[in-house]
């Protein structure tokens, strides 16, 4: 059973990486950037029998930081 | 125009990150996780007019190293 746990920043957060990325888009030429954010992205490989409150559990105790990000978890249909 | 990019590591590329995950989420007590892996998630604000070409090259100059990784583009419906 795979899942992917998207983790991004908490909007008011600052973010250097992804401003790092925004400078650098523009250093190259590209035009039009408003904005750019960068996130985590993790996939898990899971038994089974695994549930989505114990998904949420890893999520709060270990991927995500609650202070400052946010998670999103979706399953992936194979 | 909002748009997320994906950036995984090809599959056979070591990932070390998803490695330690794996481990932590092993000793917090976690039982059931056959693999994790980890990636990154870009999150683009762009002018409306930005075509699908200027976001594939951003990936292939800037976002991703295609040597070792793949991406994904997802415009974001708003």
């Amino acid at each position: 059973m795979k899942t992917r746990v998207f983790v991004t920043l908490k909007t008011g957060v600052l973010d250097p990486q992804g401003k790092a990325i925004h400078h650098a888009l523009e250093g190259l030429g590209f035009t039009g950037v408003n904005d750019v954010r960068q996130g985590k992205l993790i996939e898990l490989d899971l038994a089974d029998g695994t549930s989505a409150a114990d998904i949420e559990a890893m999520c709060n105790k270990l991927l995500a930081n609650t202070v400052i990000e946010n998670f999103r978890i979706e399953p992936v249909s194979s």
